[in-house]
C-alpha cells in the first residue's frame, strides 16, 4: 500500500464516478491503494532497503494469473522495444538488480533478458500507471537489440493499406545471436 | 493472414526453436501467420477498402477473452500516455475512422476515447509486436490529457527508494473534465 496520497484528491476513479471517460476506465482502481497513506517520509531506510519491503508490491494490480504486462521504453530513443510480462517476483528482482526480469509464460519462470542473447536490459526507472496494473520501464538496451527476430524493437509490422507490412531492418541475424 | 513473409526468415519464432531469449517469448509465436502468404500485391483495392478485410484482423492474436493490450504513444513527445484494451471490432473502428476506440472491460463496450472528456486521440500510426498480441498506436493526444486523473499520462507514479510516488502535475481538474 504505497502508493502515495494524491494532492489533488484524484488519485483512482473514485473522485469523480464509476467509469469517467478517461484512461483507464477497466475495472477496479486503485483508489484504494493510490489514496491510502505512505509509509512514514520520516523513516531511516538504507538506499534500496525500500525494495526489499513488500508494500510498493502489494500496490500493483496482478491480474488473475499473477501477472501485469510490462513495456520496455527505450530511454535514449524513446522507442517502443517489447511488452512482456512480470509476475512479482520478476518485479521485485528487476527493482532491485536494475536489470529487466520478466516472467516467461511459456516457460513457467523467470526470464532474465539477455541470458541467452546478450541483450541485457538496463533499467533506468520504473513506472505504473494510474490503475496500477501496468508496468513502464525506461531501459538502456545491450546490443541495440530487443526483439528475437534480431530487430531493434518488436513493432516492426506497420498498418498499411490493410496489411501489417514489416518496416524495419534485421540489425543482426537472430542465427548469430542464438547458437 | 495478412502478416507479412519476413525477408529475413525470422519472423515468429520458429526460425531459432521454441524459446528463444528475445521478446518475445511467450506463448506460440505468430509464425504461421506471419509467415503466411500476404494477399496478393497486385489487387485492385481503393484506398482503405483493404481495412474492411478481415485477414489483418485474424493476423492478431486475440487473447481468451478476445482482446489484446493496446498502447497509445504520443506522437510528438513519444511519452507513453495509456495502455487499454482492444477488442476486434474496436480495432477495425480505430483503423478505419483514424480516431482510437478501445474495449472497456469493466463496461462491456466500446469505449471511444474522448466521448465523455473530448480528449480525443487521433491515430497516426498502428502497428504489432512480433508476436501478434500487442497494438501499438502513434497518436496525437487531443486537449493534451489522456489520463483520467488530469494529467497528460497515466504513468504518474514512478518508483523510488521502494515508494510509488506521483511526479507528473494535473493539468486539469477531472471535475471539469466530466462534468
Amino acid at each position: 500500500m504505497s502508493l502515495p496520497s494524491d494532492p489533488h484528491g484524484a488519485c483512482g476513479e473514485g473522485a469523480h464516478g464509476a467509469s469517467p471517460d478517461g484512461a483507464s476506465p477497466d475495472g477496479a482502481s486503485p483508489a484504494d491503494a493510490s489514496c491510502a497513506i505512505a509509509p512514514s517520509a520520516g523513516a531511516s531506510t538504507a538506499p534500496g532497503e525500500g525494495l526489499l519491503r513488500s508494500d510498493w508490491l502489494d500496490a500493483v494490480r496482478w491480474d488473475r494469473d499473477g501477472l501485469v504486462p510490462a513495456i520496455a521504453q527505450d530511454a535514449l530513443s524513446q522507442r517502443i522495444l517489447m511488452v512482456a510480462w512480470m509476475n512479482r517476483e520478476a518485479l521485485q528482482e528487476t527493482a532491485v538488480t536494475g536489470r529487466a526480469v520478466y516472467f516467461s509464460r511459456s516457460r513457467g519462470r523467470l526470464w532474465r533478458k539477455g541470458e541467452e542473447s546478450g541483450h541485457v536490459q538496463r533499467v533506468r526507472e520504473l513506472r505504473l500507471d494510474c490503475d496500477a496494473d501496468v508496468i513502464l520501464l525506461q531501459v538502456e538496451q545491450g546490443g541495440g537489440i530487443a526483439c528475437h527476430t534480431g530487430r531493434q524493437s518488436c513493432f516492426f509490422h506497420r498498418l498499411q493499406d490493410g496489411r501489417w507490412t514489416i518496416t524495419d531492418p534485421v540489425i543482426r541475424d537472430p542465427e548469430d545471436i542464438y547458437k
